[in-house]
């Protein structure tokens, strides 16, 4: 049986391990077991959607309302948009895989920065695409537009703030490539950690009100993150309407869970918890600057969930992520996006501190 | 900006009408409303199943176990296979898009039979093949073959039982279909609605086992039906490695929320449930059938969970449909199938009365 020729260049997704798997492996209790590896909000779910999710519990066996109606009008009251420049997907991960599947073949490219998330490349691969990388991780408008000029690619990814690094670019720096790309291809503006980059800096902040006056513009967003839906996997783009229509075609029916649905609906109506994750968010993110410093490490300026550190070469970021690993604690090594780095999900007051211990006393400090 | 090609050629699905919009757009009060279109286990969800989703409604934040390691070690246990024989994917329904883009592209064809889940001709599409069909809704052996040696598809899709008609496949008859088509060939057994046939009649029950020995074979089954978990979007396939390894090449991460994830797990544990399911429908389902007799209408002998009304000339399927419907009762036209037919799900007793009462109304017997 012939397979397609792409599946030979499509190296897998690799997960952030789950807690069980190390409880498993090196016989640590659950509750000695920090996972900072996925970007998932520490505080946990909002209370609002744990209600929502126990009043839908007996609905498992009926299938959502496929138009998404309910979900569709919340977020056009957030972003103050039409409800047909909405897709739905599960995560915004999917929203990126029905772009890929739009617009892909193998005679065409796609750019995007030197580190950015890994699932641009692997949707991209899928459809057999050539990936072209900027030589920064950071989206620098010369080396975006030069390679643009140079090789015409279908999709352009801008991912801001940045996942794995946790810097981001401003609303000026985008619009200014936006500006610069004629319209045959087309621009994804990744804002998966958007919520904290506007509350940290609002020249950072930017959205669908920025970008929808453009046809080859796409905003994503997620229920993930900030509203602290990760396990729920509902993400969603935003753009003109017969880009929208494109994507629907790409979108298999049911692709949102009943319970998913009734989450994200709820989530969007609980503003609060999204405000306390940030306002706790900050307070820890500090200590890790504060910390960075203290021990000496180079780390990039975090406007995410998380922080990237820098290590220099008499520091291996495998050795140490090993290290921490068999400590019970899950953090993310950039060994594999050519870093030599560890991504750490800035987690609650708790976990930090396990964190910053374990990691001393691995650096035997 | 140009998009691809494929697209022009894809009708989307359409899903059943859901509860509340026909509250909203007939006005009628919900309790008043049956929904008997979309094949949902109508005992609802089980109590294992809610009592495990109310156990992890407060992880909604975190992803789940991509490895999905708990569940394919139930679903191994079930089937008596490996857990390398094993893919998950939101719904059957994902695993055969998985399909379609692991094996088909724009130079390749498809054979179904003539009216079949329409989901295999959409994902088919998506990859721009060209689709073929056998003159009959029935799986015939000849049919098959004599297409299969014209057109040399790269997939053949065997629904058994078949939706949206309700007959099935024997064993015996898919297993003469698969021994005459070469290793090129893929093979899907599309089992969604196994449960019901193996237990009303042993020489349909067709699984994993008796299709392993084949290369080129991949059977489908779900948690949608039997299970009761339409609304939680999880399905499996099961094949040989090599395959299933390719289809993962395909899988987006963490394709199962954390809460499918456990309801599954639960779903899994319950024979019960699935048990007491299928006593009720059969009870039910022979209602159906005298009904039929009784007001002079033909059926389809039905190895699923619903049953197929087909008219004759001087009935016409979607004015019944569209009489039913203004009375609150949501059924299938199958129309767009190119039948003069309803398709009803079998639901509980009191469902089945108010379906039966409109009825009659509509006929103005």
């Amino acid at each position: 049986m012939k397979l397609n020729k792409v599946l030979e260049n499509i190296k897998i997704y690799e997960a952030g391990k789950p807690i069980e798997l190390v409880v498993r492996e090196f016989g640590i209790a659950s509750e000695d077991v920090v996972k900072l590896a996925s970007n998932e909000n520490p505080i946990g779910t909002s209370p609002v959607v744990k209600e929502a999710i126990i009043a839908n519990a007996d609905k498992a066996h009926l299938y959502p309302d496929d138009s998404m109606f309910e979900l569709k009008e919340a977020l056009a009251s957030k972003y103050a948009v039409g409800e047909q420049n909405i897709i739905i997907g599960a995560g915004s991960d999917q929203v990126l895989e029905f772009i890929s599947r739009a617009v892909l073949d193998d005679n065409s490219s796609v750019l995007m920065s030197a580190v950015t998330f890994a699932m641009y490349e692997i949707y991209a691969k899928q459809m057999g695409a050539k990936i072209y990388k900027t030589a920064s991780f950071e989206h620098k408008y010369d080396e975006f537009i030069e390679a643009y000029q140079m090789y015409k690619p279908k999709i352009i990814y801008l991912c801001t703030p940045n996942n794995p690094t946790g810097d981001a670019t401003s609303r000026e720096e985008v619009l200014k490539i936006i500006n610069a790309v004629d319209e045959e291809t087309l621009i994804v503006v990744d804002g998966a950690y958007m919520e904290y980059a506007r509350a940290k800096d609002s020249k950072y902040a930017i959205g669908p009100n920025d970008l929808l006056q453009f046809s080859n513009v796409i905003y994503l967003g997620t229920f993930s993150k900030a509203y602290g839906l990760g396990g729920m996997r509902v993400g969603y783009g935003i753009a003109q309407p017969t880009l929208i229509g494109a994507l629907y075609k790409m979108r298999p029916p049911f692709n949102i869970s009943t319970l998913s649905l009734a989450a994200a609906i709820a989530a969007c109506r609980d503003k609060t918890f999204v405000e306390e994750s940030i306002v706790l968010h900050q307070e820890q993110l500090q200590r890790y600057e504060a910390f960075a410093k203290e021990n000496g490490f180079a780390y990039i300026e975090s406007y995410t969930n998380f922080i990237t550190y820098l290590f220099t070469d008499d520091m291996d970021s495998t050795n140490i992520a090993d290290a921490l690993l068999k400590r019970g604690v899950i953090i993310r090594n950039l060994a594999s996006y050519g870093l030599n780095a560890i991504r750490i999900t800035v987690g609650t007051a708790k976990q930090n501190d396990m964190f910053f211990r374990h990691f001393l006393e691995v650096l035997d400090r």
